[in-house]
């Protein structure tokens, strides 16, 4: 508290540049307008160096950005900010932040990371239960007819003893893996590397692992190396009673194939919480009964939001704070 | 094999009084022709008696009857078969048959028991993380409007911490528990006694389990003791983030106060898999996000279905080929 006020009695405003919106910068603004200016980019149509000029900042008072994954951080940004040290994302994922140029330039980037791991995993098995449950066709179908009609979608298909390939055993999967195996189904797994202490079986290959699945749950970061790691050939493999579970990034998964194979009855439903040009959905999708489509929501809880505003504000504080002097030791 | 053959060489087919009547009867019907004589009396508008007489069966020759809960089993019709010795019915619940005349008469009755245990609690689950995260209500959401209107229900709330309270702590509501675990909540539950061996914390007053609770997930049996166990009062102790799963009986519940709270906000929402007057669902839940309603059809998964029918068809051979004549034993 004692820094906070000598911050406050120094009158000195940090100035803060904002893409995206975050979701918690109204809160972040409304509680800490006596400590940072907040430059929002992301109102403004023009290019970053005249939005700066015409707010009459020098592009190298600037350093620290705020983002979310829906504007970029590109190279170009990075570069016209010779003094940038800090890009904090309210996201778990940064690949709408260019970390090489990052890393050039020793910018540090400060993502949610695991914070939600457990909102996501939590998301994973409900999308899960709601496909082989038809919960969500079951719901629209009692809404629309009542007793006039009765259900006549096919039947469920219960989880125990359902093979689950993971795809991406970080966080999110670890707490994926932990809730299934409670539903007694069968872990797989597919990531870079082999986990050591990790007991579940591992495949290097994602067309074998898909073929020894019943159900895929897509939980790895985006990058270069996962961008449609979910071809055509791995849903094939996985096969028509096959589901897929997307709570990663749309783009893991070749959704044009994806919407043709779910059409076609080459794979057998799909839970997605993610999608390739979010927020667009594939319309061809809303007619269909085994794929419940939610809007990129897995991480939206009350509680998970009050964490990463907490997050946000104390790395932007951490950040601030250490800057301007040497926090005095204990002892002096 | 050998009794099977024996008992199709005699040609005499025993008579099955069908009530219902039961998902299963088509294949039972179609692989049992030249062992039962299958009476459908669900098919009459008539009085059983005068359906028997009809169709020229003596009510002294029936010993069993196969049935479902959408058709009694009254003590009327327990009466007029003075040889009925065997029920079978395709389902958990036994509340269809009156259960005190068949003691009265000996008739044993034989249900599902515990076969559906974790098909139940897959979709107790299911329709928990459904109705905290919206999914239902998002996926309508998503295919009304597409990217045309963001996604403006209320934040979700995730699973972790949450005092999870069950009602009925048998089969059906220790798998519950046993997932719920996994996610992280608390569990604690209500019986008519408490159980050895179990840790969760015991409450053997219903309002007072809700007022600890989070959410409610109800499993028990219905009975003359637990109809409407969830009363007006119980639902306002439980409160206005409190949530209801009801995955046992649609009586279980005073469902004309559920309205009510669900309406007014007196309670935060609801999954419900059976009501009151099924198939009948209360209209005025068509309008609320804060519900996800499925017609009963938490047992409906292909896998159960297998093995009801072989539950079923194995009760019946039992009955049967013990009634006609000692098996021989082994070394005979």
């Amino acid at each position: 508290m004692a820094n906070k006020h000598k911050h406050n009695d120094n009158k000195e405003l940090q100035t803060l540049l904002v893409f995206g919106p975050p979701v918690i910068l109204p809160t972040l603004e409304a509680r800490n307008l006596h400590k940072y200016r907040f430059l929002k980019a992301f109102s403004s149509q023009l290019p970053l160096h005249q939005f700066l000029n015409m707010q009459n900042v020098d592009p190298s008072s600037i350093q620290a950005i705020l983002c979310n994954p829906l504007q970029q951080v590109s190279a170009d940004v990075i570069r016209l900010l010779p003094s940038l040290s800090i890009i904090v994302t309210n996201s778990v994922g940064t690949e709408h932040i260019d970390l090489s140029e990052c890393s050039r330039h020793g910018v540090q980037v400060v993502s949610a990371g695991a914070l939600f791991a457990e909102d996501v995993a939590d998301m994973a098995v409900g999308l899960l239960i709601d496909v082989m449950w038809k919960i969500s066709a079951a719901d629209r179908h009692v809404r629309k007819w009542g007793p006039s009609k009765p259900f006549n979608l096919s039947l469920g298909s219960k989880l125990e003893g359902k093979r689950v390939g993971i795809v991406g055993l970080g966080r999110i999967g670890g707490e994926v893996a932990k809730r299934l195996e409670a539903f007694d189904c069968r872990i797989m797994y597919h990531s870079r590397n082999k986990k050591p202490f990790v007991s579940y079986p591992f495949y290097s290959n994602v067309v074998e692992l898909a073929g020894k699945s019943d159900v895929l749950v897509l939980c790895c970061a985006l990058n270069e190396q996962t961008r449609h790691i979910i071809t055509k050939e791995v849903m094939l493999a996985l096969g028509k009673d096959g589901v897929i579970i997307n709570v990663g990034r749309g783009a893991l998964i070749d959704e044009k194939e994806l919407v043709w194979c779910l059409m076609e009855g080459e794979i057998g439903g799909a839970g997605l919480d993610v999608f390739e040009n979010e927020p667009n959905v594939p319309k061809e999708l809303f007619v269909l009964d085994n794929v419940v489509l939610t809007p990129h929501a897995a991480v939206d809880t009350q509680e998970s939001t009050n964490k990463i505003y907490e997050h946000v504000a104390a790395s932007l504080e951490a950040f601030f704070l250490s800057k301007p002097q040497i926090v005095p030791a204990m002892n002096d």
